[in-house]
C-alpha cells in the first residue's frame, strides 16, 4: 500500500466514490446519505485539513483526513476521519491508514489524536481503534441518528501520542 | 435580563468588548488571547449559529451561540458557548443564559446539548453547568492549553432535553 496527499484535482473522482459508498451506508460517518459531491469533496480538501489517499496498485481504495479538533489553545489535539472502499474491506487498510496518521500527526506537531463520533455499533471500527492505541473516553448517548437502528450512541476516543512528557 | 437574537451590526462592539476581555484570559476559551476582533466576530455571527445578547438595563453584559454540534446525522445535538462581561460576574448571568439556551435549543428542535471542551480547572464554570442539569460523560486528558497552567484536562458534558422519548 502506498500513502500520499490527497490531489484536489486528479483524485477528486475516485475519493467522491468512496465517500458515496462509505455515507450511503448512513451507518458510521455522520453526513446524510445524500450529501452532494461538491459539497463533500470541498469538505474534506478544506484548508483546515490534511487529506491523504492510499492506494493498491496505483487504485485508490482509502482516504483520510487530519486536522486540528479544536481551535488555537486546543489546536495541539489532531482529529482524523478515515474511508475504505466497501469493495477493499478485510484487507488491513484501515489499520494502515490510521497507523500512518498516528505517525503523521506527531510529525505534523501534534500531542494527542481525539476521535469525535465513533457510532458506537459499528464495532469493526470501535475494535481496530482500540487495537491503534484509542482509548473510549466518553460515551454520548444517543449522538447518532443510525439509518437502521435510529439513535444510538457514540464514543468519544483519545490517545496521547507523544511519549516525552 | 432581557435576552435576544445578536444583531451583527449593532451589537458588534459590546459583544466584542466581552470576547475581548474573555479570551484574553486564556483559562476558558479555546480561542487565542490575541485573536483579532474581525475574526472573532465572523465566527460569533456566522450562519451555522444562533447568537445571543443578554441585557440589563439595556447594557450588553453577556452573549452565548447555540449551533449544531454535528452535521446531518448528528445534528439533533446541539453545542453552545456562553460568555459574561467580567464586570458583570456573580449576577447569575451565565445561568439565566442556559437556562435560556436549553429552553431555546428545544424550541429550535434539538434533542440534546454538549459541552465539546469544558476546562477541568474553571470549576465554577463545571459546577453551574451541572446545577443546569449536565453530565460530565467524558474527560479529554491534556486538551486545552492553559496560559498559566499549562495543559489540563477537558470535560465533555451533555445533558438531554426532551423527556417525551
Amino acid at each position: 500500500m502506498n500513502i500520499r496527499r490527497f490531489d484536489k484535482v486528479k483524485d477528486a473522482e475516485a475519493v467522491w466514490e468512496i465517500l458515496d459508498l462509505v455515507i450511503a451506508g448512513g451507518d458510521t460517518l455522520v453526513f446524510a446519505p445524500d450529501s452532494p459531491k461538491e459539497k463533500m469533496l470541498t469538505y474534506w480538501g478544506a484548508d483546515d485539513k490534511f487529506a491523504y489517499v492510499c492506494e493498491i496498485d496505483d487504485q485508490i481504495v482509502g482516504t483520510f483526513y487530519l486536522k486540528a479538533n479544536q481551535p488555537d489553545l486546543g489546536s495541539h489535539v489532531a482529529n482524523a476521519g478515515y474511508l475504505v472502499h466497501p469493495n477493499q474491506r478485510g484487507k488491513g487498510i484501515a489499520e494502515t491508514m490510521c497507523k500512518f496518521s498516528l505517525h503523521e500527526a506527531k510529525n505534523l506537531g501534534f500531542k494527542a489524536m481525539q476521535f469525535n463520533i465513533v457510532i458506537s455499533t459499528n464495532e469493526v471500527a470501535v475494535r481496530l481503534w482500540l487495537k491503534c492505541g484509542f482509548e473510549i473516553i466518553g460515551r454520548i448517548p444517543k449522538a447518532f441518528q443510525h439509518k437502521e437502528l435510529g439513535l444510538v450512541d457514540a464514543f468519544v476516543m483519545y490517545q496521547w501520542l507523544s511519549s516525552n512528557d
